[in-house]
Order: structure tokens, then sequence, then C-alpha cells
């Protein structure tokens, strides 16, 4: 009867081809449109923000946690406000854990960290609403202040989380725009500053099988080629400097000789057209890197369109697949720096250098996960990862680690990510798969 | 007697050499620091602010009143607030006019303006402490809102005084900061936007013998050659773009690959050093020019160190005492503009363009005044101006023009201006003697 077989096909959907249960994307999608709603501040030009340990990141944490809560999901909460939501496996050894941040840059998208929380919480309720159990304890980790916008540190949460967050930072690192330190702001969103001066680490990388982080793509690589997700080979490392300036002389703009001029905002253009050169250099020799000055700016209230700028302050941000390249830019850096101080007569003060360092992705995590892909009649493809993540300190604490990314149009890091749910779906499935079959299982028994 | 000699002493130290009074330097020195406590906002590091037709203005405006009333100088207060202070003559005909502007930029110099109408105010207050008249009538004029930093239009004052503003600036032309309309701005100051509308001139060109403007060098030429005054031969002209900007794309920094880009921040870099270029290039070719960008600003909320720059705001101002060099400048932006647009992958808004004429100052006047500095046994330097002034707006209704620089250490528009009160007093007395002999005559008697 028709009704027996639609009854029949509604059975049939809860499960994938394999067995495992289908994720709740649904869910998912009814969590972005709520985290669309509380973090958007109601200006959609405006995108999203949710500022790490600020009000945004904070709504998050509490919409994920209900939802952990209502599947009776263990919730444990570390001295960095991490958030840990496990449901308990059908075997026991190390856990699989799935996870993201929750936290967005100012005016930020709405799936750029979400996606990977979320990605770990359909799972789990696709197993819970199926009344299944993961073959290992499944943990979705929702991770603190991963976007170094903030604070200028990175992987903050995920740092701390392994005890190497350094007790220094909490006292020296202060939150862009309101300048609150590092602890104040974990203090004020109700962590435990003294546990992570101590060290005290909440993860033991022991008791981690796996731990796989799935991300919108923040390029166009997926998009370009036509595929709905990828598989990540390896993070970029960088180095950084975030609160650059040059300093040169204030002067009329009509009545000051060329020869007399310390213009910052001339050194400046010179220096931000003397690393793009390095790029193409090193980009024609077979070098992987990326150079950017996000944010260059004279000064609010000494700067005027009548006078030669006197200081300009700047970002600089470099990344690199491989360490050497890194020191290669760096030392062009410093060679541009020198030889336009000579030239302008101004001051380069490029501030303290911060970064980290490449990470590779576990090459049995990523067969095993390409394998079920196929196996699904998918197709993951490997890519290499531009951006920094969570997932590099979990890789650099020796715990097998993946990221699968997810197409997402007109890049992320703005109002307009654009990551379709179908593609959020395929992501979802493999991990689901996944966390059927168990880490290090070869294929369908 | 010691007593008589010190007497005669005195009364001779009242007059100069060739009998004109001394100007009243130890007013000027009163007045300037009465500015400087008053209109620096306790804060020396940050210079002064004298808001066009705001606070800082308004509070010189009465000071210099105060001191023309308590001399029985005639108080004139035009519609666009410019105030015109009268010593009577003592002979019939035009007038001569000393003055300049006593708006500042933000975070300036106490000298830049200032100086020209307190050297009008020392001069008037010699005439009057010794019981003298000048030839001629002698009018003090303080003109408004000479900085165009703040309405981003040139000689708002000075046009006005003419009839010559436009009345679409009352309403299109804001200040930059708090955005207030120009009309509203004359308005709460006092002044009558409905004549300015009108175009009714306060002053008849036809009843200005000469119109004089000390004013401290904006360059660092007098400091260099050791000399106290200088005698300008020409004003520079300008064309502006004070509200441009340059659009690409957000990006993510680590993750957009270099042809994906559409970095706004490489971009008007890429236009800086060009615009560079084309200036020592055209310099080369015996160009009189100067390009500057005193304001470029990636969007404080948008941008961020790990984004890729979507927009860069910025502004360029190219000076010339040539039109034809203008042209050949406005030239080379434009190939530039189109240039980068395709490179780089992004659009250029320029936005309105402004600017001034370049103005000649009067030979007859410029040789009168270098004759009376002759037979005084001073010395004042023939050059060029590389900023505009309202000056050009006297010469370009015909009336007999000069300037008179003043050596200034450290650039103006910044709060290290450093003129010396005896350089000033050089130039005082250069125009007192003027006064008193009166324009157009050819020695003393």
């Amino acid at each position: 009867m028709t009704g027996t077989a639609a009854s029949q096909a509604d059975i049939a959907a809860d499960r994938l081809p394999g067995g495992a249960p289908a994720p709740d994307v649904a869910l998912a999608a009814r969590l972005f449109d709520e985290l669309r709603l509380r973090t958007g501040g109601g200006r959609p030009e405006r995108g999203i923000t949710r500022t790490s340990y600020g009000l945004g990141e904070q709504i998050a944490h509490e919409i994920v946690q209900r939802e952990a809560r209502r599947m009776g999901m263990r919730c444990e909460i570390d001295a960095a406000c991490n958030l840990f939501m496990t449901m308990k496996g059908r075997e026991p050894g190390p856990a699989v854990m799935i996870g993201s941040h929750l936290d967005s840059v100012p005016a930020g998208g709405n799936f750029d960290g979400a996606a990977g929380v979320l990605a770990g919480i359909a799972v789990a309720s696709g197993f819970h609403r199926a009344g299944l159990r993961p073959a290992r304890d499944l943990t979705v980790a929702a991770i603190r202040a991963e976007e170094s916008t903030w604070f200028g540190a990175s992987y903050i949460g995920s740092r701390a989380a392994f005890g190497q967050l350094a007790g220094r930072e909490l006292d020296t690192v202060l939150r862009s725009g309101d300048r609150i330190p590092l602890g104040a702001a974990i203090a004020s969103a109700g962590g435990d500053t003294a546990r992570i001066r101590d060290g005290v680490p909440q993860l033991d990388p022991a008791a981690i099988a796996a731990f796989i982080e799935p991300h919108i793509e923040q390029g166009p690589v997926l998009a370009g080629a036509g595929r709905a997700i990828g598989l990540v080979t390896g993070i970029r490392g960088s180095f950084r400097h975030r609160e650059a300036r040059c300093e040169g002389a204030y002067a009329h703009s009509g009545a000051t000789p060329r020869d007399h001029r310390q213009d910052a905002a001339l050194a400046v253009a010179r220096l931000i057209v003397a690393m793009d050169e390095a790029w193409q250099k090193l980009a024609g020799e077979g070098h992987d890197m990326a150079v950017t000055f996000g944010q260059v700016t004279t000064d609010r209230d000494h700067a005027a369109f009548s006078k030669v700028a006197g200081r300009v302050d700047f970002s600089l941000d470099v990344r690199s697949e491989d360490t050497a390249t890194l020191d290669v830019a760096r030392a062009e850096l410093a060679a541009a720096v020198a030889r336009i101080e000579a030239a302008c007569n101004v001051r380069f003060r490029l501030g303290p250098e911060t970064g980290s360092r490449p990470a590779r992705m576990d090459p049995a995590l990523l067969d095993q996960l390409a394998r079920i892909a196929a196996d699904a009649g998918g197709d993951a493809r490997p890519m290499p990862c531009g951006a920094g993540h969570d997932a590099a300190v979990f890789a650099q604490n020796g715990i097998p680690t993946a990221m699968i990314f997810i197409r997402n149009e007109n890049g992320s890091h703005n109002p307009f990510e654009a990551m379709e749910m179908e593609d959020f779906a395929e992501a979802a499935k493999l991990l689901s798969a996944f966390c059927d079959e168990g880490p290090g299982a070869t294929g369908p028994a």
C-alpha cells in the first residue's frame, strides 16, 4: 500500500547506504538560522559578529549546549570555556572528536567555524533519533576564540584545552576594539584562569583516536572545480605583524619639497608593492605563499587631505605550508623595510611577530575518509588548506587529525559566505559513516 | 642724565628707522599665548584645533575683535562671519588690507593663519599707541574657513566676502567629522546665509588698494636659507580628490589564491607608488608639482588583519604653479587608475574633483615691499608658495595682492609649528612701514 511504502521510504531515508544513520541536516539548518538571527544584530549587510569570549560566541555556545543536553550528551566545559559534548559509543577505546569554533571575525559570515560544530551536532542527532550509538564515544567540540582577529593570538581555545596557553598571554594579549585582556575576557565568560595558568589540560591526546574538523572552504577551489567537499592534506603556518606602523613626519602637502618629505603613506605603499613583488617572485619559484596587508590606516585625528601622512598603522600576514618559505619571506621583509626607511626617511616599527607552524594531516585517517566517500559514490578532493585552524593544534599534539572542506562561494570572513546545505550534508554523511564504522576500520565488514 | 637718555631711547624704540611706529609685537605675543591656551584643549601634544565655523575659530574671532574695539577700530562682520576691523587713515582713497584666517586644521599649530591676523593687529596697535594714523584706512581682516580640511572646499570665507560662494555649497558641502552642512555651520556662527545665497558682496575690489597676507612659511625654505621673511611671487593651484575610494572584495587572507584576489590595499599602494613616480618624472622635466595621499584608510568595521582588504578610502592632493602641469598630472592619474583596475580587478571611485587655480602676486606691490625691506637694511627673499591661501581670491578679484612668508620650523598643519617672534616682528615692521608710506609710494619723501 502507498502508506506502507512511504513509511518504508521514510525509514530508509534515515539510513545511509552503508547502514549509518543519516545526519540530522534539518536540525543543523534550524540552528544556522537561529545563529544568524541571534548573532546578526539585525543588519544583514553587516553579516554576523560572534566576538571571541563576547556576546555572540556565548550565544552560540548556549545554543549548541541546549541541543546536546536535549540528546542526553554529557557536556563538559573546560577552564577556557571550550565545550565538549559526548555521546556514549558502542565500544571502549579512544573517542572520535568532531568540532570547530563558534566565534567569527567582525562582520563575518555565518558558516566559518559554526559549520564544523553543527556538522557534529547533526551526526549526533542522527544517531540519537535513530536510537543508535556510534562505534566509539563521539565528542562534539565547540572551541573558543579561534579567530585571531580579536586577540591577535592563534588557537587560544584549543591551546588552552591542551594546557598550552602561556599564562602571560592572559595578561598581555588584548582584544581589539575594547582592549580587554584575554584573562579578563575568559573570566567574564565563566572560565577559570587559575587552571589555565597552571597549565592543567582538559584533553588527553591518548584518549582521542581522531579529531576531524569540518569547515567551509575559505577560498574558491571547490566551487571552481564543481566539488561539494575536499579533504585537507596540510594547514599553512604563518608569521604576522598585527600592529605594525610606519613613522614619518606630518607636513603641509603643498609647501614641503619632495626631498624634505617623510611620507609614511608613500613608504607603506612601497612596502606593500615590494612584498607583492616578492610573493610573485617566490611563487614563480614554486613556493607556496600568501601575503596580505589587511589593515592600512592613517591617523584619524592627525591625518588630513592637506598633510603629508606622518604615521600609518598597518597589519601584515604572511602564510605558507613550508617553514623555509616563511623564513625567506621574513628576510625579504627585512630587506624591503631597510631599503624603504633609507629612501623615504621614515622608521618602520613592525611590533611583535606572532604566527603558527604548518601542520600535516594524518595520512591513514585521510585514506579512511577518502575510502568511505568513494564507497558512497562520492568524491572528496585532496587539497591544501591556506588558513590556520584548531585542527593544527590537535595535529601538533600527536592526535590523528583531518579536515573536511565544504564548498563555499564568496570566500569567508565576510557577510557573503554561501555554503549550500546540500554540500554540508555531504560532509555530515561522510562523518556519520566514519563514526558508525569507527576509526581505523578498513572497510565494511 | 641717565633717566632722560633712557626715556629718549624708549621713545626712539617706538619708531622704526623711517619714522613709522614700531608694531606692538608684545601684544601679538600675548594674543598667541591666549589663542594657544583657549583653543588647545589642554593637551599640548595634540596642538590646537580651531574648527572652521566651530568653537576654536569663534574664540579666536572674539579675541581679535576685543583688541580692535579696545583701539577704537570699526568692526564689521559680513554674512559669512568674516571680521573686518578698520583704523582710519590720514588720507582718502582705497584702503590697505592686512589679514589671513583664524581657523586651523585638526590638531594643527598655533601660527598658521593666526600670524597674519595678529600681524595686522600688531601694526594697528603700533599706530594706536603712538597716537599716529596710517596713510590710508588700514583694515585688518580675519577671514573664515580657509582650511579646506573641514569642508572640502577652498577659500570659503574669502569667496563669500566677494559674493562668490555658490548657494549650493551651503547645502551640499559637509564638515568632516560632524557632517554638518556649511550653511548650517555659518548660521550657527551667526552668519546670514540668505545674503550669501543672494551673492551680496561685502568687499568692493575698487576700495582695496592692496591686500597683504602675512603667513608662516609651511615648508623649510626660509629656515634652510637662514632668512626671516620672504615675498611670495605666486600661489600654487591644485586638483583634489578628497573622498576617493578603491573597491575590491574582502576575502580570507590565507585561503584566497593570488589570481582570485581583488585587493584594494594593494591597488591603492600601486596608485600611490605610480603617482610618486609620475611626480619624480615630471619634476625631472622641470615641472613644479607636489603629490600627496594624506589619508589612506581601510574600513574600521570590515577590515581585519586576516582579510584581504575589500575597500580603501583615500585622499589625493596634486598642486602646481602651472595649470598645464595639473593637466598632465590629471592624465597620469587616469592612466594609472585604468592600468591598476585591470591588473588588480578592482574599481576606483575618485569622487568629485575640487581644486583651485594658480594665482600671481602683484609685481608693483612686491617691488614696493622689497624696496622698504631693503631700505630698512633687511632682506625679503622672493619665493613661490606651495599652498593655497585666501590671497589667491583677492588676486583673482583684481586686487593688488602680496604675501609675506615668515620663517617657521617643522612645517605647518601640525602641533610643532615653530615661528620665532623675532621673525614675526620683521614682517610686522615691514607692514608698519608700508602702511605709514601708503600703497604706491615710491620711497621716503
